[in-house]
């Protein structure tokens, strides 16, 4: 009986465990919180990161390793790597937790990305502003997920207003300036490869973000094949130059018929939920797969699904129950403002029908807006 | 936070455990071995279950219960029943552990069933015989499952080795007399009724058995409208005769175009594992949602689904895995002879494709018996 350690408890690991179990593993979830969802469905060990008892503990329980979280300390990450198998590698999350390393493996690549500088000092972030034109957003280079550690600048009268909220972290982590990008469209590409190298993508994602937090995805993306070959052939280019292990998601831009890289996560993706029912194997299935050396499954969409993700608190799951193809998860989470609690996934064999359970659902629960923008794109 | 009671802790609670967790449920398990293999994703309470201490710290722990096995002695389920609300209602439970009573009950609903005689003596037993021909099977009436519990009568003078065999559970329980049929195919319908009496059926299944434990099981089974509809039809009636609230299947030989009913098991079950990845909701999924009063969820096959019994010890998953429709089950159990260890489900576009890999399946297995019913079915 092989044990599955997952660093980090929240829904991507609670997912995680759910699709392992019929694969007879078992798992082990380490996280900061006693209350982390994933420890309702595996047992879980608590602590910081960082202390070495607790990384100790987690470590003697589990056969091979994992994440559910990319801002696990590098430095932890790697002591464990020591101690049992981790995938994906310390070094690709090592890439992608400095925001000016993956831009520059991006460019390095020939992936066309965003303009962006590196800011260490007030006077630094005038000339990066003037370089780039506004708007554009400083972050900071590290541990920044869901719009956290980001400041817009709509002008360059912002600039001491950035620095104010931003500038404490440049000596800590340092800051990069991004251009805005005008997307038309914002896709992801969820890839897997596999110990041996195979690669796999699902089919293209189309993601609509609220305030910074992914809000609706839909999928199979609308877009051509030549475009979609190029999002897939960025993506297995990362992947091969990372030596990646496991289940990733590249975020592009999509701008006068091009595609920007925006980020990299290492790791199963919220606009790769929709593959639980919406294609043949799961990212998170694939996931385990890879990370086992086992064959990985086939990522073909089954019709077409629109995930709807549920921020703050659980909606009511009648009307989507009530939908043919409609199919509720919740992450067990105790509600609060801003915190993703669950999701729902809704396919259907054909547009049309998916653009009617979409407005069916919207109107029942009240979040006309949420599914308006799939609708549309859905119709057009 | 809903927390689901089930008595029985084996890989059906297991499963529903799982298909339970994306509504936002916790699953307490109630089981007489503490190695119960629902005990690696749920909480387990462990004892017998006519012991009101172990039904007492469980009924206190829950907010509604139900069943992953059927024979839960009957005083016990009705304490229990007054405690927490308990579906399916434990009289539909006693029908069906009794199997005077269910044919009886089948027989006043119209349903077809074999000949039966319920049978006190050894006297009875040759007359029984005698009425029904050989050859014959002599059953308990209580506590059978997997061909337990059972005695095939070749001929008459079988009658004192059968007696010998199971004589001795006369008084206790009651024996049953049943005739053999040679039936053309083994049938089951999965059905659900919620508790606002909605009643919804999976596509048909047919099924293969090897020493009375299901081998195979091929969904949508190829049978006519008409056949298709008087099974469904007969299920109905029984969920309505029986008030049954939750998932259930009746099994039914079929025989020169005719049906006759076998027996009905009051739980989810094995001959519906291939909805989990076969249909847009699975068995376990419905079950949930009836016992919760929540709508039910469509039953409509994703294309054809073949699903394979491992019994004893768990194969090598790698072919499986690798096939483009295959998924895989482990229920993360200890090799045992004659032990449900897992399944594997198959799924494809067509009945070509579905035959195909389930060739390759039993080629690298070295299991071409099990799966050749099937291909020859899809093939016919």
């Amino acid at each position: 009986m092989t044990t599955i350690g997952i660093l980090g408890g929240g829904q991507l690991a609670r997912m995680m465990a759910l699709a392992g179990a019929p694969l007879g593993l078992r798992f082990s979830v380490m996280d900061t919180s006693a209350e982390a969802c994933a420890g309702q469905f595996a047992p879980l060990v608590v602590g910081d990161y960082r202390d070495r008892a607790t990384l100790e503990e987690f470590a003697s329980g589990i056969d091979i390793a994992t994440f559910d979280f990319e801002n696990v300390p590098a430095g932890s990450a790697e002591w464990l790597s020591r101690r049992v198998p981790l995938f994906p590698d310390p070094r690709a999350l090592g890439t992608s937790q400095d925001r000016l390393a993956e831009k520059t493996l991006l460019g390095e690549l020939g992936i066309p990305v965003p303009g962006y500088v590196a800011v260490d000092t007030p006077a630094g972030l005038e000339a990066a502003i003037a370089r780039l034109g506004t708007p554009c957003i400083l972050k900071t280079r590290r541990l920044g997920y869901d719009g956290k550690g980001q400041f817009r600048i709509r002008a360059a009268a912002d600039a001491a207003a950035a620095w104010e909220a931003l500038g404490a972290q440049a000596a800590a982590g340092g800051l990069i300036l991004e251009a805005f990008v005008p997307f038309e469209r914002e896709l992801s590409v969820v890839a897997v490869r596999g110990r041996d190298g195979e690669f796999r993508t699902w089919p293209l994602t189309e993601n609509w973000h609220v305030d910074g937090v992914l809000s609706a995805s839909l999928a199979p993306a609308r877009v051509s094949p030549g475009l979609e070959a190029r999002a897939v052939g960025h993506a297995r280019a990362l992947a091969e130059a990372l030596e990646y292990v496991g289940v990733f998601a590249l975020e592009l831009f999509c701008l006068d018929g091009g595609l920007l890289a925006n980020e990299l996560a290492p790791r199963v993706h919220n606009s790769g939920h929709w593959t639980i029912e919406g294609a043949e194997t799961s990212q998170f299935g694939n996931h385990l797969r890879a990370v086992l050396g086992l064959p990985l499954g086939a990522t073909r969409a089954l019709g077409r699904a629109c995930m709807l993700n549920w921020i703050g608190e659980m909606p009511d799951p009648v009307a989507v129950l009530a939908e043919p193809g409609g199919h509720w998860h919740d992450y067990g989470k105790t509600p609060r403002a801003g915190r993703k609690v669950g999701h729902a996934t809704l396919r259907a064999d054909d547009d049309e029908a998916l653009a009617a359970a979409l407005e069916r659902v919207g109107a029942a629960l009240g979040r006309e807006a949420q599914v308006a923008p799939v609708v549309a794109r859905l119709r057009e």
